[in-house]
């Protein structure tokens, strides 16, 4: 079940969002998440060298048995802001936890917006006292937490399930958030998922990393690998007198989490700024998983092929071209490419096709299928990522100023 | 001395260019540079894994010491075209080899275009021995043949110098093509260089290399590494009866090979797609050139870099952001930025700026100049590129159809 309506949400949780004055339209722009007695957490973080406070906070707590809360505003992404950027981390988990009777420590936070800039940390603190004041079960403060995580998207993303687990039902809530600076090497943007199923948390953590890896870790909207990448999952199962999944039973709730993180992931490049088509790429017969990878981000990342996309134009030596200096060792007869299931280039050789019918369909479908297909072993991936537009030139060329 | 106006030409050479057909447009497409006798011919190619035929071919060839002649079309760049296209480059060297009275393989090929199209063969035999009919030594011959090679170029690229070595003079000239697809690993589309200098091919190939290192090494567009990036660089003046230049005067000529190269380079972001920024980067400190390479190419690749520069808009995290998911390993306390001179971030730390006075700085000067600082080590790089404009998307959009 995705996009928003009749949500599943676990047992253990609240949520609430307000208008701090962080965001300069005024919009919902901090959000909670607090559950009713301490979570197993897990957590995967940007690679960017240069990481935001938040996500130097929270990696230091992960994964933990006794999260509490996660406190998130959008507006501004408290990165490359120095020690002053740490020390209002450490602040605002200190005010969330002096009024939930917990350590800081068990509060997670993240960030996302313009990089560079100092918290207002009046407005901060004021809002998480707001927020925390009014947190609830119902599913429209989970709708409100959704949209407050929000900048440039045209929408929320939220996923839920329900699924009886030895013999109990167990429910996922996940949210996410991001339309740009997507790029992700280990986790992208702002993920939050919620579940009231009882899990270790190491258990958690390699559920979490493994999904991550087959998700948010495979899509692309211009390979701008941002500062702020969090993805979080809290189990609050335990705390609720549950016993700890284990077995068959923690292979569905991985599963479970699979399909969500798979299903928000998916969500991100298709609300691409300014994207007008929706890129799945399958990539094949590569040594491993990781080299499929590499050649499925190249082809992802390249200008030359998200404009022909775009322009509806099946010039498929593009794709091919971006595969070649991805890295990956191969040779041209080991490459086979197909354009929305028509054979374009088998063994290294173009085919004739039909130019005119191939356009045709780029032009009236928003979904479009590459696939490269190497002869070099069996590792495969599928990727996603979005067109490149001029509406896109026209949202990142103003976007502080 | 560049730009065309009164160029210096190398004694022993001769060039032609012709309208073949090739191109749709209808326009010059195919041209020749042959020289009176043997060359020593060095050359240096794309590292794309779908690398042309000519570049195969190309490759094969150099270093040499008895080129005769290169043949250049534009229009179709004989890329992902198998054996068959493969075959078609043994034949155009075979035509003009039987001309010029040499083998195929003292004659070197160079192709740009559409990828993954097969060669209209009629039409390069016929412009072959059409051009080969009309070579001469005058300048404008020349001037058409930097013309024939270019795609959606906006001008040609011709640099020329004259020196006096070893009390001879030793003039140089230069062309190149390029505009998109560019984000070249050991060359850049398509550049050739004459020399009237008697040069051993070995000394020729590793000036060659080293000149390429610093210049078309250190552009980029949109980071797509073509299939046809290709570098030659013609020596004529042993079979004019010079000796070799060795020593002090190899090294005065290298640096006028390093000049040239530089010139050239630059002259290809300056005529990026749709561009109206030219982005000098200088990154300093890192531990090799390498590294600082691999720095200033990911701040150069980013597209959310290059539509803040288009919009004039200081929005200096994304630059730190890119320089964060380069690959380089670095704390932020080890990273200063300055834009146009002015220091934004300093040991990991936002400085207070005027904002508007750098946007309006941004917005005033078609010149832009990005410098990092590291802490790391003393290797430090120059990179070229330009900014991403909804002009690039328009034109990237439908460029086949």
């Amino acid at each position: 079940m995705s996009g928003g309506e009749g949500l599943f949400i676990p047992n253990g949780f609240r949520a609430a969002a307000t208008r701090a004055g962080i965001k300069p339209s005024g919009g919902l722009d901090l959000m909670v998440l607090v559950a009713d007695g301490p979570c197993a957490a897990a957590g995967t973080y940007t690679t960017n060298r240069v990481c935001a406070a938040p996500v130097q906070w929270d990696r230091a707590q992960t994964p933990s048995d006794r999260v509490r809360a996660v406190v998130v505003n959008a507006g501004n992404a408290n990165a490359a802001t120095g020690a002053a950027g740490v020390a209002n981390v450490r602040r605002t988990a200190a005010v969330a936890a002096e009024r939930i009777g917990c350590r800081p420590e068990d509060v997670l936070i993240a960030s996302t917006g313009v990089i560079g800039h100092q918290l207002p940390m009046d407005r901060v603190e004021a809002g998480v006292r707001t927020v925390l004041d009014r947190v609830s079960t119902g599913e429209e403060s989970f709708q409100e937490a959704a949209q407050a995580i929000l900048t440039t998207d045209t929408r929320p993303k939220v996923v839920s399930s329900r699924e009886t687990i030895d013999g109990e039902p167990v429910t996922l809530l996940g949210l996410a958030k991001g339309a740009a600076m997507i790029g992700p090497r280990m986790a992208t943007m702002l993920g939050f998922l919620l579940t009231d199923a009882a899990v270790r948390p190491n258990d958690l953590q390699a559920i979490l990393s493994e999904a991550v890896e087959q998700s948010f870790n495979c899509i692309s909207v211009e390979g701008h690998t941002s500062t702020n990448d969090t993805v979080l999952l809290l189990a609050g199962g335990a705390s609720a007198g549950r016993s700890p999944l284990s077995g068959e039973s923690l292979a569905r709730f991985a599963a479970m989490v699979n399909s969500a993180c798979t299903d928000l992931a998916r969500m991100i490049p298709d609300d691409g700024e300014g994207a007008t088509h929706r890129i799945t790429i399958d990539v094949e017969g590569c040594r491993d998983r990781e080299e499929a990878r590499t050649v499925a981000r190249a082809v992802a990342d390249s200008p030359l092929v998200k404009t022909a996309v775009h322009g509806a134009d099946p010039n498929w030596g593009r794709i091919v071209s971006a595969a070649g200096y991805s890295g990956v060792a191969f040779d041209e007869s080991d490459l086979s490419l197909f354009l929305n299931g028509v054979e374009l280039y088998r063994d290294g050789v173009p085919l004739a096709f039909d130019a005119t019918a191939v356009s045709e369909g780029l032009r009236r479908e928003r979904d479009v299928h590459v696939r490269l297909v190497f002869k070099l072993g069996s590792g495969s991936i599928r990727f996603w990522t979005c067109d490149l537009t001029a509406e896109y030139v026209r949202l990142n060329a103003d976007y502080t100023t």
